[in-house]
C-alpha cells in the first residue's frame, strides 16, 4: 500500500528523485508539501492547490484536535472527505505544536498536559492519543508522537527528550490499528550530531514506512540546521522517504535534497502572502514596496500559476496596500506554486543527471541574495 | 455598438428578459451584478467570478480615483486589462460613495469637496471630473455623477438634489469623449413618486443608452422602496436597460424585476459572507450556528456551485469558526452564485412566459421567512 520507489540517485551528492506510493496517490519527490493545519491551505481552495502541483498536503493533529475535534472529521468520512482534498495527506502528530504553542503544559513519560488555548479545558495528549486522533482524521501519513526540545537546550535536556521521543514511537507502534496509514518516525536529536546518530539508528530497526527529521528550524543558525541535516539524513534507510519538517526556504530546501531528503513542508508561503509577499525566484518581494506601484509586469514571467498568467505586480500591489483578502490568495497560489515548482526543477534535475550543476547554480544565486539584504526586501 | 433587446415582456407584469450588448460581451438580463469596488470583488478570483454565471461587474470611481488612482489603471490599459476580467465592467459614478463615505464635503453646484480618508488630501469631485476619472478606467458601462440626498430629507432638500442632478447629467454628457463607453443617468427624486416622475420625464428625452434608479436602499422602509421603484421603471424607456442601483435581497430583485429592472448590484453576498452568513434560496444562515456543525449536507443541494460541490455545512461552519479565511471565499462563491442564479431563474421564467406564476411562489416563500425570524438565522 505504501512504498517509496527511488528512481535516480545523483552521483555527485546525496539527492535522489522517487516516487512515494500511498492509497490516495503517487507523490514524486523531491517534493513540497503544503501546510493545511485546520483541514485547509489557508486562503486556498483544493482546486488552486491542485493548479499549483500540490501532491501531497498537511494537516496538524493538535489543532484539528482542539477544532473542530477528530469526531467531526471522522464522521464526515475523514479529512480527505472533510476537507475535499483526494490527494495524499500526511497529519503531524500534535508533538511539536504542544511544545512550542500551548501554555502550563506538563511533561511526563505518560505524555503531556496542557490548557487548550480556546477554551482552557485540560487536554491531554499521549503517543495513544495522538495516535487515535490521527486515525479518525485518516490521513495516509501519520506522524509518531515525539518530544521537540527548543533551541538552546543543554545536552541533558535534548538526551531526556530524544529517549522519551523512541520510547513514545514504540507505545506508537503498539497503539496504531489502521493499516491504510504510514506511520512515520521523527528523528530528535537536537544540534548534537552524536544525538542525531544515536536516534537515527534506534529508529531505523523498526523498519517504519518513513522517517522525518524533526526539531530543526526551531530557532537554530542556518549553519547548524545544515549540519545536522547532512549528518542525519544518511543515516535513514535509502528505500524509505525522509521528510524534513518545517523547512522551508529555496536554499534550505537545495542543501537539504543534497543531503537526500525527499519531503519539505512549510507554513512560509501561505505566511509570507498574508505579509504581503511575493517569493520570485528565491527572493522575497513585499508588494507594499514603491517600486511594484505602475509594475505591469506578471510577478514572474516564467511562472505558469494563475496569479502570474492573469495579474501584474502593479495590480497585486494595489490589492496588498487596499489590505483586499484577494491579495493573499493571489500571492499563496503564487508562492506555493513557487516552491512546489522549485522541488519539481530540482527533481528533474536529478532525473537527468545535472542535479550538481543545479545546486552550484542555485547555491550561488542564494546565497548572494542571502548576502545582499538589497536583494530580499523583507 | 451597445443595444438593448428585449427578448420577452411578461404578460401580467411589467417583468421583461433582455440582451445587453457590450463591447465586452453581452448580459442576458435579469441580472445580478457582483461588485468590485476596488477592481476586486471581494475574495473571489475572476475564475471565480465567470463560474458563478456574473456577466457584467462593478467597480467604483471613488474608490479607485482615491487607490491606486485612475493612472494607475489606465497605464494598465483599463479595468478589464488591470483586475483580469475579460467581461462587461460598469463603474459607479462616486456621487453616492462622496455622499454617504466621505467627511467634510461641501456641495455646491460645481461639485464636490471633501477631504480624503486615506490620506486626508483635498478631492474635488464634479460632473467633468467622474467622466474623466470613468473614462480613464475604461468600464463598458459609466454612470452620471448625481446628488444622492439621504434618507430621511426634506421635500426641498430631495428638489434641490434632483435638480442638481439633473445639471450635471447635462454637464456628464457635454464632458463624454470616449464612443465606447455607455452612459447611463440616474434617475433621483428620494421617496417622492412625483419628484421621482418628474426627474424620469426630464431625463428619457437625453436618449441615453441606459438608466438607472439611484437613492433607494438608504434606509427607507422596504415597502415605500418597492413603491418607488414600481413607479419609476415604467417611466424609463423600454428599449433601454434600467438599472436598480444597491439592490439586493431577493425579495426586492423579484419585486423590481416584476416592476421592469433589468440589472441589480450589491455588496450583500460578498459582506455577508465575511460575517460567516450564506444564503441559500433566499434565507440567510448564520454557519455559526451551532446546527451546522455536523452537517454534512452541501450548503445547497441544488446549487451548481464549487462550494456547493465540494464542501458540507460542516466544514464550512469549522472554517468560520476558526476564522479561516478560506470561508470567505467559499462562502462568496456560494453567495454570488445564489443571486445570480435567482435572477437566471426569474429571467428563464419570462422567457417561458411563467414569471407571474414564478414570482407568486417566491413572494410567498420569502415574505413568509421574513415575518419568521427562526427562517431568518441572521
Amino acid at each position: 500500500m505504501f512504498e517509496f520507489v527511488c528512481q535516480q540517485e545523483c552521483a555527485h551528492t546525496q539527492a535522489r528523485a522517487g516516487l512515494f506510493h500511498t492509497p490516495h496517490g503517487t507523490v514524486a519527490t523531491p517534493r513540497f508539501m503544503p501546510v493545511g493545519t485546520l483541514a485547509n491551505v489557508k486562503t486556498l481552495t483544493p482546486e488552486h492547490l491542485k493548479a499549483a502541483g500540490a501532491q501531497m498536503i498537511l494537516a496538524n493533529t493538535y489543532h484539528l484536535h482542539l477544532q473542530p475535534g477528530e469526531d467531526i472529521v471522522a464522521a464526515a468520512g475523514g479529512l480527505h472527505c472533510f476537507m475535499g482534498w483526494s490527494g495524499p495527506i500526511l497529519t503531524d502528530s500534535g508533538g511539536f505544536q504542544v511544545f512550542s504553542l500551548s501554555e502550563m503544559r506538563q511533561i511526563s513519560d505518560q505524555g503531556v498536559v496542557f490548557r487548550s488555548p480556546h477554551d482552557g479545558q485540560i487536554i491531554e495528549l499521549s503517543p495513544e492519543g495522538a495516535i487515535a486522533i490521527q486515525e479518525a482524521l485518516g490521513a495516509d501519513v501519520i506522524m509518531a508522537f515525539d518530544e521537540c526540545p527548543p533551541y538552546p537546550a543543554s545536552r541533558e535536556a535534548v538526551i531526556q527528550a530524544t529517549q522519551r521521543t523512541l520510547q513514545w514511537l514504540e507505545r506508537c507502534i503498539v497503539a496504531k490499528q489502521r493499516s491504510d496509514q504510514a506511520l512515520f518516525a521523527i528523528v530528535q536529536g537536537g544540534v548534537y550530531a552524536d544525538l542525531r546518530r544515536e536516534c537515527a539508528e534506534a529508529m531505523v530497526p523498526y523498519d517504519l514506512p518513513g522517517y522525518a527529521i524533526g526539531g530543526v528550524s526551531v530557532g537554530e543558525p542556518n549553519r547548524i540546521m545544515h549540519e545536522i541535516v547532512a549528518v542525519t539524513a544518511p543515516l535513514l534507510p535509502v528505500h524509505k522517504p525522509r521528510y524534513l519538517m518545517g523547512v522551508g526556504t529555496h536554499l534550505e530546501m537545495l542543501r537539504a535534497i543534497a543531503a537526500g531528503v525527499d519531503l519539505f513542508d512549510c507554513v512560509i508561503p501561505t505566511r509570507l502572502a498574508r505579509h504581503g509577499c511575493a517569493i520570485v525566484q528565491g527572493q522575497r518581494w513585499n508588494l507594499k514596496n514603491a517600486r511594484f506601484r505602475r509594475d505591469y509586469e506578471p510577478l514572474d514571467p516564467t511562472c505558469p500559476c494563475y496569479t502570474c498568467r492573469t495579474f501584474s505586480r502593479a495590480y497585486l500591489s494595489h490589492l496588498v496596500r487596499a489590505k483586499e483578502l484577494l491579495a493573499y490568495t493571489l500571492l499563496s497560489i503564487h508562492n506555493v506554486t513557487e516552491l512546489i515548482r522549485f522541488t519539481q526543477a530540482a527533481r528533474q534535475a536529478i532525473l537527468e543527471e545535472r542535479f550538481a550543476a543545479f545546486a552550484a547554480e542555485w547555491e550561488q544565486r542564494l546565497v548572494v541574495d542571502a548576502e545582499e539584504p538589497d536583494a530580499a526586501l523583507l
